[in-house]
């Protein structure tokens, strides 16, 4: 099994060094926010981390989740972890002082979800999910609903779920047909059926807030008709006390593919008592301000794990013998030299590598532009960083889980047939990650959410101002001469987005088509280049420290020793998207659909 | 549960259009072997895989294999199903008429692997190891140990395996410890560990026969002093009536991320008798001859994985209503379109079906091969199909394993969620073809074996035959308006494929890592180009038919407009990997090992 360490130095660097948070916590008025804080929660998130959450990793995934008569049972360990969670107050860090909170900045919180998310996916959701519905009912509860249920939820005593899904509608939310009916006291009845409903039911907590999409009788059809409820597992008095059991129950929890430590429910409404969140029928307007903060929670989980399959990788590497390297022996008193020094395998692990450093970079920066919108006091600030937020959470969430993805199975090639087998560790990574690629909208759905309504539906507004950003950064790098050819490969990428968008905006006047047909080739084009973009920041950085001779030298060498990687080696892979999105969607549209077997 | 049906019309065309192998056959004096015979002994192939073997891949990953007191038990029906398989003689079709068997050529036989692989890979294990036992025997044993061993292997009351792998080694066979004393009566006594052996118990059949690899004391270090030995579980008499139960015992069974159904065993040897198979310490020699074909059954599990996970995809993308098309409703009765006109879920069914078919193509023109090295009269054209072979083998060993488990995971993803849960089949595909993509040599010892040892270490000869055969088939193409455009992006790749072997020629000179480097790369480059030469022999063969007014029109239609994919949306990506050779090794070598984290 590999061992989790948080990356504490890597975590530092890019929020501290590259994207000085400590002023923009000061902007934001978190003046007591600064370096040394940060670090300490760090140091003690991390021994949390490393020592209770990641050693249940395997045992989640070994012993899976029992439901037994409408109850689930994590597996062991997982209840006294979430206690320890709870007891040490993790779950407040980031939430409102009023309900309980600590109020500390969204983006401070983060590198600890990506902790708890490359030890243990399945005990994330926890914990995780309750994030979600906090959100939403702070944004859109009334102050009554948010009395009765958030400092219960702030506090981590209960936890959180979002009930979108049902067996027929996943992604077309407009098909759902769970009821809404209105009691006498101005409180609703909900029946129907939800599915794949993560923390939908476990042992970790007293209750668990369900936060319902419904229909109500009469509503219009499609997504138009749709409303938010909370449906708490066990009734809430006005005061937060709890009461008797509520309608809603645990049919039975899904057999996966992986975050088997996660239990994914089947939960049946039968009249069961819920609450209106927000007005009738904007419940998916509710919902989205959710979603976009769940989608890049997901992304961070691809960051995750590729910092988990390059952490196993590289232990492995360095230890496994096997070979000699093609140039001689680089170990001689050995049976054989570490695969380590095996040009395919460095491939791989700078692969994860920059797949990591990059991908918390992108995520920080993302995470910086969360706490604007939430603390800002100027308006236009806040519209910049909604603007860029909306359109980098499609191709966060979707690239960074990709790519998080491709890690995990790099992280299984590494150590050959070692690889496939469970107790390495390496597979489980895999089955793990997957998920990250599908829900939350799959990869497919995100690429559609950036093309069509993103960039296509702003008119090329929202990329534009992402394009200007980058483009006064490559400004800067011009002026250094190890940084400005590759501020010049990024140059030419960006215009080719450009000509790309272009050529899809013409394409698609003429067939509405062509824009699912280029969309997930666009996403990663866009992807690869956005995270070009994020590595030249690490190495400008990176750089100017090693010319202020601030000391880390071996740490900033290979900073910008994996930023070279990640430029001839990766970046280059956006030729191909560029050319298959040139040619157009008629091949894949020609084809009958009666016609693809015989 | 998606249900496997043989794609018997896509084998035909293959094999008796494209190829004309019933023109190949009489060649090589298999007269009796024409369509007719071809196509029911494929129907009859497909009635036992559809209705016997494939029911039984879900019971073997929820089972998996049972270890008790060194005995294996095999899932629930296995067993039977093997009966089934022994007494309608299938083990006996392609072996020679000598030790019992059906005399027919070898690529006849490959297609019904390809049935068996699809339809429950981890039963395809146990028939499919005796293969390579009964090659090596056949090629390497003496008269007597023939007459001894191979009759019942070609019966199949026995099986095979192949017993390389040791802890501490996988790919670095030198470093292979078990040892082989000889006895005063010439067989030897094996002691030492192996690992990973697929097949290695079971409850199938009377006996099984180890193939093994072990060191004679006082032999040279290193693979010049590994010489090969035959191990039956039980022993044998010299007329091959079973005896005594011999040395060799499972310790254990590997947990595994797939093939769960398949026993992958630890296997002790303790004094266990053996047979030294051809010359002491030429043991590595004789496994090659069985290890490249052993490559190309893996290379037809990538083909069969892309097809099962295609089916499977098929299904539900015709099934699943979800959202409306963005061009307007294509099912306005029904609550939502299937997600087959959504042009990104066609994007990934036309990827799997063109790698399904492509490289069925390719694996068919392979078995040709093997034919024609087994079985033809002229040395010359024996040696163009031994050197054909030897640069394909690992592109098509790597290549469409990557392309298998890309074909798997993009299953997961248009079944979305519910790709993620296990009951719907795709995610058992994503892990049970992991596995082809590691063993018989991971993708990146392919790579090492094609670009060392096949191209550069032929001096590009191996090459050059190749780029000689796909460029007449090229100049034969100019004549047609239609495919001439496709054949001059071939022309360019294949240009682009020697200026790029020159240049790492070049670089490996001054630094040979630089041939590590470019290596996965390298293999990618030739994997995409070479099946894209596949592609464009199908395109003319049904350019032909549909010219020629031979019916069947549909069919043809389609196999034009999943080229036509193939060459716009696919292809493209060979653009990436030489941008990446391009940018030479530097940076991938230039960090420090112990630099790769701090």
């Amino acid at each position: 099994m590999p061992e989790y360490k948080a990356p504490l130095r890597d975590m530092q660097f890019v929020l501290q060094e590259v994207f000085d948070c400590e002023t923009h916590y000061r902007k934001l008025g978190f003046e007591d926010v600064d370096a040394d804080t940060m670090n300490a929660i760090y140091e003690e998130a991390a021994k949390f981390v490393e020592e209770v959450v990641a050693p249940l990793n395997r045992i989640g995934d070994e012993q899976g989740c029992q439901w037994n008569d409408g109850e689930v049972t994590t597996p062991d360990g997982f209840k006294e972890a979430y206690e320890q969670y709870k007891e040490a107050g993790w779950p407040t860090l980031a939430q409102s002082e009023a309900f309980g909170g600590q109020g500390l900045p969204h983006s401070l919180q983060q590198p600890i979800s990506e902790m708890i998310s490359a030890a243990n996916h399945s005990w994330s959701m926890y914990p995780g999910l309750s994030h979600g519905a906090m959100a939403t009912l702070e944004a859109h509860g009334t102050d009554a609903q948010k009395a009765r249920f958030l400092p219960a939820l702030v506090e981590g005593r209960w936890t959180g779920t979002m009930c979108l899904t049902e067996p027929h509608c996943g992604t077309d939310l407009g098909l759902l047909r769970t009821k809404a009916e209105v009691n006498d006291d101005g409180s609703y009845r909900l029946n129907g059926s939800k599915i794949f409903i993560s923390a939908g039911d476990h042992d970790l907590a007293e209750n668990i807030v369900h936060i319902v999409l419904a229909r109500i009788p009469g509503s219009p059809a499609g997504t138009k008709g749709i409303s938010l409820f909370i449906v708490p597992k066990v009734n809430v008095s006005e005061e937060g006390a709890l009461e008797e059991r509520n309608g809603v129950h645990c049919a039975s929890i899904e057999h996966k593919m992986g975050i088997k430590g996660s239990a994914t429910c089947v939960l049946n409404f039968d009249d069961a008592r819920g609450y209106l969140v927000g007005e009738v029928n904007r419940g998916l307007n509710c919902m989205f301000t959710f979603m976009n903060s769940a989608r890049l929670g997901v992304a961070l989980e691809g960051v995750a794990a590729s910092e988990a399959a390059f952490q196993g990788s590289l232990t492995y590497a360095r230890e496994r013998l096997q070979m000699r390297a093609l140039s001689g022996a680089k170990n001689p008193d050995g049976a054989a030299d570490p695969i380590i020094v095996h040009p395919d395998v460095r491939r791989m692990l700078l692969t994860q590598k920059a797949f990591a450093e990059g991908g918390r970079a992108m995520s920080a920066d993302l995470s910086l532009l969360i706490d604007t919108t939430h603390k800002s006091q100027d308006a236009d600030e806040r519209a910049r960083a909604e603007a860029k937020l909306a359109l980098l959470t499609p191709i966060a969430k979707a690239f960074l889980t990709e790519t998080g993805m491709e890690s995990t199975s790099h992280g299984v090639q590494v150590y050959g047939g070692h690889g496939f087998i469970s107790e390495w560790g390496m597979e489980q990574l895999m089955r793990d990650t997957k998920i990250s690629c599908l829900y939350e909208g799959t990869t497919g759905i995100q690429a559609l959410d950036l093309l069509a309504r993103k960039v296509l539906g702003s008119q090329g507004e929202l990329l534009k101002g992402f394009m200007q950003e980058m483009g006064s950064f490559l400004g800067q790098c011009n002026a250094d001469e190890q940084l400005a050819p590759r501020a010049a490969v990024i140059g030419q990428y960006l215009e080719e987005l450009q000509s790309l968008t272009a050529t899809i905006g013409k394409l698609a006047a003429a067939n509405p088509e062509e824009i699912g047909a280029a969309s997930v080739d666009y996403l990663m084009f866009a992807g690869y280049v956005t995270l070009g973009y994020y590595w030249l920041r690490m190495m400008a950085t990176a750089q100017e420290k090693l010319a202020g001779g601030s000391g880390d030298t071996d740490f900033y060498t290979a900073k910008l020793q994996t930023g070279a990687f990640y430029f001839d080696r990766v970046l280059p892979r956006a030729k191909s998207h560029s050319a298959c999105i040139q040619n157009g969607g008629d091949s894949m549209m020609a084809i009958a659909a009666e016609h693809f077997a015989f």
